[in-house]
């Protein structure tokens, strides 16, 4: 069992996992996703040290050299569920599994968003981010999952345990397994109802029923997750207290996805000051 | 008149220069003296951001360039003394002097230490940072200063308006300006006493009877600024409220000065949050 797994390979993730491993520690960072800052295509200019503006990409990639010069142990790998069981925590990624004492969430704010009509629209009426939060409600429904990679099997895995009918809408992407639900690879053109969704419309012409649309592209954020577990959620923000601890035990979120200033002078702060917390939980854990 | 001038090229002051600079106002940078992160001759590997460990002296020039890239300016000059007039802040320095709304203190904490026999031991009995506070209590007192450059100069100017049994002590150096009092250039070997101080011995084997030694060695740090202007100091750190003010109306500390973490990583991020602060003092100012 580790004593801590860090979710994300930003500046808040490798700031911690740097400041916990000089501590005598050992923290594992996974990430693969780099949130925000790597689809920030501009230059960084406001992080202090650099004398010529740096792209997100470098920075980046400079962090993650820099925690491996440290002996910090990173995979770059993503992970597609966090689970809590007997006191600790399970952490899917794609290849591997672990359990761990404690987590830190640090994969930056991104939330997916499609320019897809009807998107917006249907947000809660119908459109759901979590198939455990709200896979109940749809349980004698007609459901979508949309997504093709290893996020998506994950859902479609807790999704059929309660429901059968369902369809899987890839968006114009190949499918990374076989399933045993039917696949539809058109584009979606639109999400249509009137007050909540009732279908979705694709590129080759063809309208499908549908009362639930689970969305499951790419993988999952930091809010996901916390939303899953039950943490509380603030305005689009994981609450937590002020060492850094959601409403769960052992469960720490630093960088964008606490919210305040959403700078990486702000998220390497967070990294340095949420090591000390841990180091203080692991100590008094029993 | 400025509306911000800021002392200390560190990481604290370029940082809160980046920030304020972008968030459309003009701050002034002064500094000479690196203080802790140009005298930390290791190398730096917690700061996140750099593939390979970087120095101390590296990181302060890229941050001076990077500000200077942003058109901030700075000037590479020792404030020697700060002090209020009217409802705002007079900067001197070796060549120049400035008036602003505001000012933040962002020197690091370097204190000035002698290893010289009796040196702590006196330290409060006799020995003295500031003359401006302690000046008066050595009115009819054999006083030396000890001292060779500017800083010296407006000390000692401050002390001959109330006393005039001064004698400089330049500790081996050589004095950068003519003064109407007597000058020991033999090195200090030992400050002497029961009590307090009553004497202080040279290298040439020379003893001189004093009640009060001033030290006035470099450049004052933004204690020393701190406690001539009556700012609340708590355990040798300056103490600030939420929004990095001190008891003084628009004078703000960032960084190693106000305690906490003495990281790079804070330094910065108090840089980032002061910009804000020092932004709706401006704005709320008459």
């Amino acid at each position: 069992m580790k004593d801590v797994v860090i979710v994300g390979v930003g500046p808040a993730g490798i700031s911690a996992a740097i400041y916990l491993k000089r501590a005598g520690m050992n923290p594992l960072v996974i990430g693969q996703d780099f949130g925000t800052l790597k689809s920030y295509t501009g230059k960084i200019e406001n992080y202090y040290g650099f004398e010529n503006p740096i792209s997100g990409d470098t920075l980046i990639e400079n962090g993650i050299k820099q925690a491996k010069n440290l002996d910090v142990e990173i995979l770059l790998d993503s992970v597609i569920s966090l689970d809590q069981e007997d006191g600790h925590f399970i952490i899917k990624t794609i290849q591997h599994q672990f359990t761990s004492k404690s987590v830190i969430l640090a994969t930056g704010k991104k939330r997916l968003s499609l320019s897809i009509p009807g998107f917006n629209q249907f947000k809660a009426k119908g459109i759901s981010f979590c198939a455990t939060c709200d896979g109940y409600f749809f349980r004698r429904k007609k459901i979508a999952i949309v997504g093709c990679g290893h996020y998506m099997i994950n859902e479609l895995e807790v999704l059929s345990q309660i429901n059968k009918d369902i369809t899987i809408f890839t968006n114009g992407h190949e499918l990374i397994d076989d399933v045993d639900f039917p696949v539809v690879k058109s584009k979606i053109v639109k999400f249509v109802g009137e007050q909540k969704l009732s279908h979705i419309e694709t590129e080759d012409g063809e309208s499908y029923e549908v009362q639930g649309a689970f969305i499951a592209i790419g993988t999952p954020s930091s809010i996901d997750f916390a939303t899953k577990l039950g943490v509380i959620i603030d305005k689009n923000n994981i609450s937590v207290d002020q060492n850094y601890q959601t409403n769960i035990d052992g469960l720490f979120a630093i960088g964008d996805v606490i919210g305040g200033k959403l700078q990486i002078a702000k998220a390497v702060y967070d990294g340095m000051m949420v090591a000390d917390q841990i180091n203080n939980y692991i100590k008094h854990k029993i």
